[in-house]
């Protein structure tokens, strides 16, 4: 018998509530109870993207409609801040509750509490929540009632660097990662920063030097590698919608590891559903994963300099938000990985 | 028990070829059994496209693996003349044909060869052609063997206008189509023209005024409505990858039209799966439509100049191409008529 | 001995007013007095502009510093409505005025009236502005005190009609102008319709069917021709910073028009400086005009339908702001009409 | 008495000869002598650029025109190996040379050969060519005859590197160069990987982990610095069409640098026309320097990790190519040195 999960989600109307609903409509196993927006409560989805004109979706005020008889799993698509608040309600009610913020996201919440400037009121709850990167996690996944769905910027550089870093191929000091963001990283919002005009044909950084992913990628693979790992992270923004590219760069830490980086990544990933290391010296392009739920690594080795070039793509609203969050769904309710999600990005 | 329908495809490695092998990858009753792929047969999908390197396909260089016993349907992505020469071969096999080329698309092959300077040497087989627009011809096509698929400018246009000059609502003379096109259009191919900075923050029209679109929509629109119609119809080229954007003006025929367009749209498309007509007023935006099968139109009334002005969008390489023929698939094999289609737009 | 013209500038800090301060800092006969900037004054031109780190300007709050000793003329860059506060201001101190809004645009004010919905309160000073479209008042600008300065659809679309109009060579009913405009003409603003992410890969019309310049551009006509126009407009968003593409279509009124539409584009334009009309079936692109002053404009005609097809480019801020209000200067102080004024398109 | 140069162009149709065209229009101290360009000679510069229709020059197959009489000083637009043969015949004929190619910027020519993989058979002429990078160089190209004229990535990264280096703030090893460049600096050609639809949208690294500019940078950086650098130079392909925004990451040499290298660049760049650093912690964004002859820098150290970073910014056309050469000529020729170029960026 097909499995029929029902799904709530709230911050519907976002750029990854979006993603989120779109990504929920067409998977075979979910039907959509309640789509919450703060914003456009009581109006059609169609209103505030017309793309769901031939598919539209009612979009509810708030989550009183959400209660166990109707909803297996909530998606919580929301601000900093909030999924703190309303994590506990969901929780209490026995329902299954996968969390984009990065409220959940740290194992020790002082490091939250020091980059996000909020105070964590929720630290019991807080260690009931699996980080969800399912590349590292995915027995914890499976049996979770609650997932803290990792930051995008943090799922691309974690996948290129773990692997290396738990073999002590490259040098836990001095890796650097200079990242490159679509605009829809920056959210929904009316913003003169954010406008065609300001934003086309322009490059900038932001944030620099201590942007709050950083915290988050330096934790986990802290946790991953068994070594503190201290690094610099520069988010620049390109002017595509969306895609994060990282260009990392670390210290190798002997000679002639070009086979052992092989076998690192192997390991790491050869079961992987949707992260792909390409052979030495192939590189990806931030094209090859777009409209997918794909991670591709590529590297290059550089003799004169005892350096290693890693270049790691997802696209920021699939596997940096809403693909993982799918993907966290399908392994805890036992589907099949893939379920609803594209292993193939969309070239053009 | 689920249908399985074996499919193959001709010009697999073309950006509508792309298109259909990404669609029909994750079409739940398709299994791809050849993609023949010209230029880069013995290769790999992901050697063309980085973005299949999570799903890939073996790329054949001819189509002599194609036969009755592991192929029912066959999709003909090739360029026009060439069409002409290869479907008998599969037609005589007993596969079922959907040809993407202009090849097939006249009632006339007279308008065909005056307008693609191309002799038409297949007079008899043109005749079993069914033209592949299911808003208008969804019987003809169920127990078709073989399909004509229209064209991109072609669908957008006679989806806004049939209904209107089949009820003499607009005049027949007149007609003028400002068509916007996504680079996409103009198909895979080394050329400046079509180079990034030659491209980018640029806009112009081209092949005017005698485009070969025109013929087709004029032969369309004249055997649904029955009249000649004769119209001026303008190519231009959008910076954007993907979509068509049709601004079409007509002489209204009477004064308070109003009820008659919305009635006249509504009776040609209340039960269309993807074409959707807006009220009066409401526009559409070309982001409404890509990533999906719909095409979308909305409609103003210009009582000072007793004009209508109609938009209508689609996306050229789905509703244009590959989605529009595998919703013809669909249709002849009995499937839903929007499996493995989306009807959600890719706002982002 | 080189004159020196000092010029102060309201508005400074809008898109157009930038464009303005752009070219007046590089223009070899201006010396600019004071750039008032309502929003930022107090501020430096580079707090809002980083591109002005290498020359920058100091920005006034209010226009107290504008007399007659320090200012030759005042170009104002302010929103409909202010224009009418202010100029009578400058124009009783004895300082020339040349206004970039469309306020003093209409000899007839009872159609800025109805189209602006603003009370028009300077009927008696109306007499008095020029409109600044030098390639039809070149005579009333040079001696003028006070010109309105044209829009920019209404400038590509006037130049291109207005000479076949005047010959009867088109039909003074059913023209249809499909204009397209660069984001640049929506000003600068925080807006989520202007974000990069709701308008890069997008196309969308706007204010259909009856936008504001299409009264100022039927005024123009009518006085030009000699009769009463009535048209239709339809101006769209395009996916690029700068730049109007309007594609023109009208019936021709007899048959073999060709070299009398050559002769009176000829007759028109031969002397004129910036704009351009390319032999019968050659057809400009955008990038031929942005960055430049110049309007470059191509037409076909087909003979299929009877009409002719007026493809007009201008950059919306220089030709259709900054740079006609500078040429409009040059006239008006009897300098060369392009001094400071490229000729040369930015192609890259 | 106003000084006029006369200037021939060799290689006039590429992006950066027509950059070089454009500006020498506009300069008011040249006069263009002959335009050459192999694969247009005999048509006019319209004929290729749209943009040059209301300004055309005529172009010259060859350079047969150019003689001493004529032409003072002569830009080579060359491919490399191409200056190498040619330079010769105009030294000899005693017109000064400005060089774009990268045939004669090394000091040590054995360099060239390796990264270059030609032979540099001008050993002795090589010996005068001076590199003609003003923010260094000024006196030595006052009195040059023959410029070689620095690369794109090269001036963007030596003038964010010397200062410190030669200052002894950061550490000689360990440098990495994460650059990003706009589509032009791949030259105007018919190629799929620059065609639209495989450049926008999309992100990517290329010639990892030897990009011939490692070479040059590395040269100039250690002359300039008096010490062995070795540094990892990234180069990636930015979806825009000009500009180069590179990223420098470099270990800090002692703690509380912040004021040394405020005045280590003061001390650098007071003087410099157009290049400029910020304060710390304000950044450039790529849309301040576009379309003038600006680099802006500006940097943050990250004390947790003990490292600089450096954004620095050129236009790769201008700064990065016809701008500096004519910043070079107006040095050679006594001008002032922004004569024609601008120092206010295009921010639109």
């Amino acid at each position: 018998m097909k499995i029929k999960i029902n799904a709530s989600v709230m911050g519907a109307t976002g750029y990854a509530g979006e993603e989120l609903m779109r990504l929920l409509c067409s998977h075979p196993n979910v039907k959509i109870n309640s789509a919450v927006s703060k914003s456009f409560g009581g109006k059609q989805m169609s209103d505030v993207y017309g793309s769901y004109l031939k598919n539209d979706i009612a979009l509810d005020a708030d989550y009183s409609k959400i209660n166990k008889n109707n909803t297996d799993v909530v998606f919580l698509g929301l601000p900093h801040g909030e999924s703190i608040k309303i994590t506990p309600l969901f929780i209490e009610r026995g329902i299954k509750v996968i969390d984009l913020s990065g409220d959940f996201r740290y194992a020790d919440t002082k490091i939250y509490e020091d980059w996000y400037g909020i105070e964590h009121t929720q630290k019991e709850l807080n260690k009931k929540a699996v980080y969800g990167l399912p590349e590292f996690y995915k027995d914890e996944i499976k049996t979770a009632d609650f997932v803290a769905n990792p930051g995008c910027y943090t799922t691309t550089s974690i996948l290129a660097l773990a692997p290396l870093l738990k073999d002590a191929l490259i040098d836990a000091e001095g890796v650097i990662i200079d990242a490159k963001s679509g605009v829809t990283g920056a959210g929904r919002k009316e913003s003169l920063a954010y406008s065609f005009c300001e934003t086309d044909e322009n490059f900038k950084a932001y944030s620099v030097p201590k942007h709050r992913h950083t915290s988050e990628i330096e934790e986990q693979l802290s946790i991953i590698s068994g070594k503190k790992i201290t690094l610099l992270f520069t988010p620049q923004l390109l002017p595509v919608k969306r895609g994060i590219f990282a260009s990392i760069y670390a210290k190798i830490s002997k000679e002639n590891i070009e086979n052992a980086v092989k076998d690192s990544y192997a390991s790491a990933y050869n079961s992987a559903v949707f992260t792909h290391v390409l052979p030495k010296g192939k590189l990806p392009e931030l094209k090859f994963v777009t409209g997918s739920n794909n991670c591709i690594i590529g590297y290059e080795i550089s003799e004169r300099t005892n350096q290693i070039i890693i270049f790691s793509c997802t696209d920021n609203l699939i596997k940096g938000a809403a693909g993982q969050a799918i993907q966290n769904m399908n392994i805890m309710f036992d589907l099949k990985e893939d379920t609803g999600l594209s292993k193939i990005g969309r070239y053009l």
